[in-house]
C-alpha cells in the first residue's frame, strides 16, 4: 500500500513552456502545483520556446518525452488563443500523460502513437472541479493546465477530466522524401550551439556515412561519427542524439555561419556503395 | 506525528534574486538548504530581476505569493546594500514567510496586509545561529537568507531569530488615480512577451468595458477579453492575470511597438454607457 | 535502516552544463536521473557555460562544491570531445562525487585535493550497466553522466563503475604571484553583474586594505569592504564570497566599463603600513 502511494507520489511532471523565467509565472505553476500535491517532482524542459511557436514546442517536447519515467505528466503551453474557444486536452499514450491547448502542439506525439499503433486517448478538459476555482482569460497554465497535471499526478484518472475526443487538431509535419539517390529533409530546429537538426531519419540513410550532404549552396562530403573527428570551424554533418541528420560547425554555429533558419532544405546525395 | 512532520518537511521555499543563471550562485543558496533541510521543495520565481532593481523585484514577488501553498518561505534578493549596516528581515504575513533585505522590497506585501488589515509581523535577523558560520560581505543570500530560509522550513519559529521591529523601509507604490471620467495609472512591468502591466485594477474600472485606453499616443478603443480577440500585430487592452490591464500586442511585443517603459501613463477614458 | 535509506535516497544531484535551457535537453537529463532513481535532488548550478569553454565550467563548480551537502554528486559536461576516445571520469574527493568528461573540468577540484593533501580517486567509467542501454555518440550527458550520477545517488560504490587511473587530463592554472611588493594576477571569470573575479587570494594581501589596484590603465586606490562604501558608477575592488579580489562598478557592469576579460592581468600594489 505504502508503496503503490509513494509510486504515485513521486510522479514526474514536465513544464514546456513560451513564459521565459523572468516574471515569476513558471514558478507561479510550480507553486499551484505545490499546493494540489506537494509530493510532485516538476523538471523543467524548456521556457524558452519562440513567443506563440507552437511548431518549436512540439518538437521540444517530441526529443524529451521518450526519456521521462512512465506515468509522467508533460504540460505543455504554447498558447495564443488562450481564453477563446480553443479546447484544452490530456492526451493519454505512451504510458504517459501530455496536458495542453488543442492547438497541434502534440502533433508529433500523436503521429508517434499512430505510426506505432499503439493506443492512445483524447479527453477535453471540461470538469472545473480540477482547475483554479477563478480561471483568468489569460493564463490557462497557472488556472487549468498546472492544477489538472497535479490532480493526474495524484492519480485522478484522466477519464475523469473531460470527455473523450477524437478530432485534435495537428499541424502538418513536414516530412523527409526520397528522390532516386537523393532523401530531401528539411532543417526543424535549430539548437542553443547554432546546429542545425533535420527531419531525416539516419533509418533512411541505409547505414551508409558515404553521402554527401548539401545545404544552403554548401557541401559536406561525408558523414562524421562525432564533432570532434572535424577540425575547429569546419562544417560537419552527422547522426545527432535523436536519431536525425544533423549539421554543426566544430566550436561553433552553423546557424550563424550558414544564415539558416526551420524550413531550410537539407539534402542528402547517397552514393553507390 | 508522521503527518505534521512531512508537512513541515514538504514547506515550499521560493528564490526571487538578480543573481542570473549563469554562476552557480542560485545553486550555491540551494545547496546551502539542502543542508539544512534535505527535504526542503525549492522553486525558482526569478533570477532575471535586472541587476539592483529593487522595485522589479518586489513587484515579481507580490505578482506570485497568493499561488502558493501556506507556510510557503519566499526568499526575494535584490540586494544593493549588502554588507552595510541595512538590515535583514523576515516577515510573517498572508500565512507565509518573506526572508528579504530591509530595502522596501517587501513594500507591496505589507502594502496587501495592511489594506486588509491582518496581521504581519517583522523581525530583524540578528540570531547567528541561523546563518552559515562564516559570513561574506557581498553575498548574504548565501550565508544568511538561505540558511535562515532552510531553518524556518524546519520549523524554526521566526520570532526566535532576531526582534521584532516596527519601522521596514517602504518604496513609494505609485497608485492609479481617478480624474473625473478618466482613470490614470502607469505600466509598472514589462513581461517576457513585452506585455505592459499598469497599476489600473479592474475594479476600479467598474466593470465597463466600453471604454478607450490610450498609452503614447495610441488609442486603443475597447477592452478585449483575450490576445484571441485581436487580429496579429493588433494593439489590444486587457485585463490581466493578476486583475489590472495590460497593453498587449498580438503575437508580437507592445513595448517594442510603442518603445513603452514603467512609469509610462496610461490613461482609461470611460464612456457613459 | 529507514534513515540511512532516506539518506541515500536524499543525495544531491548538481548539473553543470553548457546545454543552454532552450532545446529540453537538461530535462532529458534529470528525466533519466528520475527513471534510476526518484528521490534524487537535482540542483542546477549553469547550463549557460559558453559552448565548449571548459575552463569556465572547471571554475565555476570549483567556486560552488564547497557549499552541499556530503556526498553530493556534481556534473559537469562541457565535452567538446564527446564520442571520442577521451575517457569519461568519475572523482571521489572533498566527500563528494564529480562525474565528467576526462577533458581538465576538474583540475581546480583535484588541485584543491592535493594541496590539502587529501585522498582523492579516479575511475574511468567503463561498465556499461550503469549507462543508458543505448549510447549515442554526441550526448553522454544524457547516456551517461546522467545514468551513472544517479546510480551513485543510489549507493552504487564508484569503484563498482570502471578502473582507478592516476593521469586524468589537467588545464594549466594560472596562479597569482609575487613580485616585490605587488601581487600579479588576472581576471578568472566575469560574473553575471559585469564583476571581474580574479585568481588573487585574499591571504596573499596580508589582511592589509590599504593597498591600489591596477587594471587596463585604471587605479583603485584602496579596498572596499562592500559594494555600498562606494558611489553609483564607482569603480571599486574587494574581497569577494570565494575569498578573491574582484573589481566591481558600484550598480554597473566593470567588464563594460573596462572591456575586461579572462586574462586581463590585475596588479595589487601592497604599500608600507
Amino acid at each position: 500500500m505504502g508503496g503503490v502511494c509513494r509510486q504515485i507520489m513521486s510522479r514526474v511532471i514536465t513544464l514546456t513552456t513560451d513564459f521565459g523565467e523572468s516574471d515569476g509565472n513558471v514558478g507561479v505553476m510550480k507553486g499551484v502545483i505545490c499546493g494540489i500535491n506537494p509530493q510532485a517532482t516538476v523538471v523543467d524542459l524548456s521556457h524558452e520556446v519562440e513567443p506563440q511557436n507552437i511548431a518549436q514546442a512540439a518538437y521540444i517536447i517530441w526529443r524529451a518525452y521518450r526519456y521521462f519515467p512512465t506515468q509522467t505528466i508533460h504540460v505543455v503551453v504554447v498558447d495564443p488563443g488562450v481564453g477563446s474557444e480553443r479546447r484544452a486536452l490530456v492526451l493519454s499514450a505512451h504510458e504517459a500523460f501530455f496536458v495542453a491547448p488543442d492547438n497541434g502542439i502534440l502533433t508529433h506525439i500523436i503521429r508517434d502513437a499512430q505510426k506505432g499503433n499503439k493506443s492512445h486517448r483524447l479527453v477535453n478538459l471540461t470538469r472545473r472541479r480540477y482547475w483554479l476555482p477563478e480561471i483568468s482569460d489569460v493564463f490557462h497554465g497557472r488556472d487549468i493546465f498546472a492544477p489538472v497535471a497535479a490532480h493526474l499526478s495524484l492519480g485522478v484518472p484522466f477519464s475523469d477530466m473531460g470527455e473523450n475526443i477524437r478530432d485534435p487538431i495537428q499541424l502538418p509535419l513536414p516530412e523527409s522524401r526520397r528522390e532516386g539517390e537523393t532523401i530531401v529533409g528539411q532543417v526543424v530546429h535549430i539548437d542553443h550551439f547554432g546546429n542545425l537538426l533535420s527531419n531525416i531519419e539516419k533509418e533512411t540513410l541505409l547505414g551508409s556515412r558515404d553521402t554527401e550532404v548539401r545545404i544552403l549552396g554548401q557541401r559536406i562530403p561525408r558523414l562524421s561519427r562525432t564533432y570532434a573527428e572535424g577540425e575547429a570551424g569546419e562544417l560537419v554533418a552527422y547522426i545527432d542524439s535523436a536519431g536525425e541528420l544533423a549539421v554543426a560547425v566544430v566550436n561553433g554555429s552553423a546557424a550563424q555561419r550558414l544564415g539558416a533558419k526551420p524550413g531550410d532544405e537539407i539534402r542528402v546525395e547517397m552514393r553507390k556503395g
